[in-house]
């Protein structure tokens, strides 16, 4: 039997203002929970509907009824598990090798595609602007399919970062060079920017070097997503080594 | 004044089923009715609120209430400008360069994204196998950006379509051979599976090549989203042109 008291904080933390102020998040699904209770995540509480759904950790979990899983879900059709974590303090962010900046990436599915695309090409740090979505924002968790329990997500003024960091910045723009031509470094900060505007006129003036993805469509499709645009520039980044 | 019936009509049209009948599809947007009034598919309606959202081909349009319109939109907030369009009769497939296969496809989403994919990097045919998500799917068209307009969409049997083809077929597969050593032909067809279970077993019996891209995050991500993985594929056919 959960309290309600309970079924309200969970309920709540779908919304930021309350992640802020407890410090906590919710993830749903098996996989998802699964991932972040591998992670240095702490986990606060662990709602399961069948002793099956988590076979791993069962001293942290607590059987409740299909209906009061329900009732804590953000989900239209809820899973077999719901967990509450911690949020995680950030840790430093490690230079040896190339990171991610984003400078104001609004949308949740978005974000959630790049820390996943982010884990994939073994990227551990990703640096968000203050105004980047919450990557604990309930849309941002499933769309990491578990990738969030990963990558070290460090939310910063991104402007005073990039001003203090030795590492050449690259930022992703419409009028950069072929990316394909240059030769990138070994390491390096790689800065997309947002959906509609790309990257702000003070970010800009901060990048060494203004990359691009050549168009080879005749000059027809406006622009590529964020997501996909990354998902080409860390492949170049790493398809060298 | 828009009668009872074209709204209808309209409404209907969000369904596969009355596409079909009709033979007609609904784009909603300045930009997607624009960019489809300059492609040589054809038009059957064009609804707009206010003259100015369309300038061009003012001969076509209709001018209604901020109200109808609404009441024809699928949209929660609708746009400027809604049009109705002939579903177009596909055009052959030139297989004189790469081209784009998909194997069941199901998520709206993924589709437009590798329709605007395509688009880019100048892919100008695209077959999808018959359970692929209806290309004229409003949250399709959403998502290609005004791609549609661009890109030849075919509709087959795709274990058909491969088995008749002289073109080489590169198959992704999570085990495939890396796709950074090898070397692309200049023509192709790259297919692409389904978001859950890949590539089928009977097209994968008519891959010639496996191709993979590589994982650096040490085996944690499980896969790439197939839209991601589509950019990054297309993006190693054509960085060497």
């Amino acid at each position: 039997m959960v309290v309600k008291s309970q079924i309200k904080l969970i309920k709540n933390l779908q919304q930021k203002k309350y992640r802020v102020e407890h410090g906590l998040f919710v993830a749903e699904g098996t996989k998802m929970v699964r991932e972040l209770l591998k992670s240095d995540i702490s986990p606060y509480l662990i709602y399961v509907s069948d002793m099956e759904a988590l076979e791993t950790r069962p001293d942290l979990v607590e059987l409740v009824s299909v209906n009061e899983l329900k009732s804590m879900s953000g989900l239209v059709a809820p899973n077999r598990a719901l967990g509450v974590f911690f949020i995680p303090n950030p840790k430093p962010v490690d230079l040896s090798d190339w990171v991610v900046a984003l400078d104001d990436v609004r949308d949740p599915g978005n974000l959630g595609t790049i820390i996943r695309l982010c884990d994939w090409f073994g990227i551990h740090h990703l640096i968000c602007s203050k105004h980047t979505v919450d990557c604990y924002n309930p849309k941002v968790l499933q769309a990491t399919m578990g990738s969030i329990a990963r990558v070290n997500i460090v939310y910063a003024d991104l402007q005073n970062f990039l001003e203090r960091t030795g590492s050449p910045i690259y930022g992703a723009f419409m009028d950069g060079v072929d990316v394909y031509a240059d030769k990138l470094p070994e390491t390096g900060i790689l800065v997309m920017g947002n959906e509609a505007n790309g990257i702000s006129k003070t970010i800009e003036g901060l990048a060494e070097k203004k990359i691009c993805i050549p168009q080879f469509g005749g000059n027809t499709a406006e622009s590529l997503n964020v997501a996909n645009a990354t998902s080409i520039l860390l492949s170049e980044i790493r398809r060298g080594r």
